[in-house]
């Protein structure tokens, strides 16, 4: 067989319905953030970045940078092993202590990333709780589908948001088997929100345990960047919180928040978790200092939450088609992979804006879309640039105005 | 059902055979290395770490430090995205470059860690190259083993490094079907080394695609520290070398080198590749550094070998025993867990020496080790300590000396 033809085959599909992936190659500028270098085979340019999940500019806080810095300074670059074998740091210990109290827990337990984190600990509690039935929201993240897929475990998987299928699933299920729902707060690509109160009613209802991925809310929401289910004062009705350090909190990592039991349960036994290098001091103290500053201070939430309603009020000024959502995820629906792509590269060669096609498998083939991710640090000069340039390409496109 | 009375019983487990884990809680100390503070609930002191996969120190180099500052510096904290949506830097692009370069392939592609590396490779081209079949040497990694059954197709497990047994399986397939030989270079438990070429010669016999992990490999042997296959002259002969860069190179990373195909196969298919953020580039610049250095400068190298002949030495000398082999890990076989632990508690509490005992599932069980890394930052004086350490310990010890 020859490999090479083979993938090179499968890659021509790609190319042919559009969705073959192009990276910009970047280069963020500290201090001046939404703004990039962007690097490009005839030269470079200057560009705005307007699809970045650094939802709040934490990327570039002095704090964060500094305290990076910091560490690196007193304990150099990698952590040199495994959590168990030489790999855990005092910054290691301290974070998962700011990220428990961050969300009401007893404890909490970091991964290299939030889909270690998901994959990890659904996959393990899946596999290891005799006899568990995990109830998955339809639209749950890549992450946590393959966690579920890893656990082997019985399934139910049900209807986006609908507490209604849900319960159907729950009341369907044996009474005496162990639960567990598994959803997300803000669901990244639609920016809806799960009802979380009642999906814990629910558990409560069947006895399950819950799940919920805060991936995208972590640091945005809640008076102290807890997120949704802190917002709404839910924190302690979900058994686990999940979150990531590499998203509004500007670094990267991922962990879980729970009880003392379930997190030493996942810690010992948790393939993805035991069986690699932990996080660089670095990046666990520029991970503190970002938690630490937006648990109290709410002005990048603020100053965030008003750059999302500005430009949604821009955006509808002109009938540009976004999905309407509670949350700071404005989704500009295209529909068309190639389409996507062709508005894309225009608004980054003619307009210098930076804002990636999504397509297939990230969204479903069909609603490919521009994925608009506003950010504290956008000035009101940049959401006109955008809006102008969305308009003078909308209306050169053949897809009508206001249809989404 | 009591979910945290049933995560407490399972821990109980761990308690009463002695697998229990315990995390040493340390500080390196940046330009001190060895050196580590040990932060305890009893307070702090000062501990030489003989335990770390920062195998030539190259977490504490200058160059690595200061491109990571300068990272930081010039684009911030973390990437902000994953690859595709805004998460590429500069620094991704040319670390890829550079990886490439070392193994002598067309392309790189970097993941989170290592083990991400392993598990989405091998999940990809199983699930994805019809009909595959991958044979998988017995003692491969937790997470290749993850990789071949996400893939979900056959396989052949082939007894450690035992090459007629590879053939049989080999012979024994069907000649039309796909296949892929999996395994390492250095086994990072037994520190024993795979025969290589010979692996090869069958691959090129049945026609199978060679798959090596060079992470406990790469930057340590090798004229420009590209790993065993380097050292051997067989990179060329290898379809996918797998490595980290959070072991030898000192930060954190994981990836693979192959064909531009195969390359840009896994990165368009993968979901551990795509739904993830990416490294933060001051990551990426330390491993530029890192990797750079290590090309063109053998006196890492040099010294850590000389390390391992020195504390082999001393070790024979006493009747110490350790596991022989060709690599720098040196296997102190203590074969009981609770021991294990006992032994590694009073070499911390009594001699300031830290070494994690290593017990299963890292290992199996009754085979729990003490397994010492030699640093060319240890000095004849470090040695001489540990090893009269462990000579009064083990005269204590009930076990007999000089047998494994
Ligand atoms: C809902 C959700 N969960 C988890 C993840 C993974 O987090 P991380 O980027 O830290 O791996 C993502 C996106 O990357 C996500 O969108
Ligand atoms: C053989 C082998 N492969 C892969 C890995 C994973 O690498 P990483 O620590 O970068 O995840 C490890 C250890 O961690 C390993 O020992």
């Amino acid at each position: 067989m020859d490999f090479d033809r083979f993938f090179q085959s499968q890659l021509q599909r790609l190319h042919d319905d559009g969705s073959y992936r192009v990276f910009a190659d970047l280069e963020r500028k500290q201090g001046l953030y939404p703004l990039a270098t962007r690097h490009a085979a005839n030269g470079s340019n200057d560009v705005t970045v307007w699809c970045s999940n650094d939802y709040l500019g934490m990327g570039q806080h002095p704090k964060v940078l500094a305290a990076m810095k910091a560490a690196i300074e007193c304990c150099g670059a990698g952590s040199g092993g495994t959590r168990n074998i030489s790999g855990t740091s005092h910054y290691h210990v301290a974070l998962e202590r700011e990220l428990a109290e961050l969300h009401g827990k007893d404890s909490a337990l970091l991964f290299t990333s939030g889909y270690v984190a998901n994959w990890a600990t659904l996959g393990t509690l899946g596999a290891r709780i005799p006899g568990l039935i995990i109830f998955s929201d339809a639209s749950n993240h890549a992450s946590m589908i393959e966690g579920i897929r890893y656990a082997g475990c019985a399934k139910a998987i049900w209807r986006h948001n609908d507490l209604r299928d849900l319960e159907a699933k729950l009341a369907a299920a044996n009474p005496t088997s162990p639960k567990l729902i598994a959803f997300e707060s803000v669901y990244s690509m639609d920016g809806d929100i799960a009802p979380i109160k009642e999906i814990c009613d629910l558990a409560d209802k069947y006895g399950a345990m819950t799940y919920l991925d805060e991936v995208h809310a972590v640091g945005v929401y809640g008076p102290r960047g807890g997120g949704i289910a802190e917002r709404e004062g839910l924190m302690e009705r979900l058994t686990v919180i999940e979150g990531t350090l590499a998203k509004a909190f500007g670094v990267m990592g991922g962990y879980i928040a729970a009880s003392r039991q379930l997190c030493d349960f996942v810690r010992s036994f948790a393939s993805g978790f035991i069986f690699t290098t932990s996080l660089p001091p670095s990046l666990a103290a520029g991970a503190i200092a970002s938690i630490q500053h937006l648990k109290t201070n709410s002005s990048e939430r603020v100053r965030h939450q008003e750059s999302v309603r500005r430009i949604r009020v821009q955006l509808n000024r002109y009938g540009l088609p976004h999905l309407e959502n509670p949350s700071h995820i404005v989704p500009f629906i295209v529909g068309d992979a190639a389409k996507c792509k062709w508005i894309s590269d225009i608004l980054l060669e003619d307009f210098h804006v930076y804002l990636q096609p999504i397509n297939y498998p990230t969204v479903p083939k069909g609603t490919e879309r521009l994925r608009i991710t506003p950010n504290p640090t956008h000035s009101e000069a940049d959401i006109t640039h955008l809006v102008n340039a969305l308009r003078s390409l909308w209306s050169n496109c053949a897809l009508a105005r206001g249809v989404a």
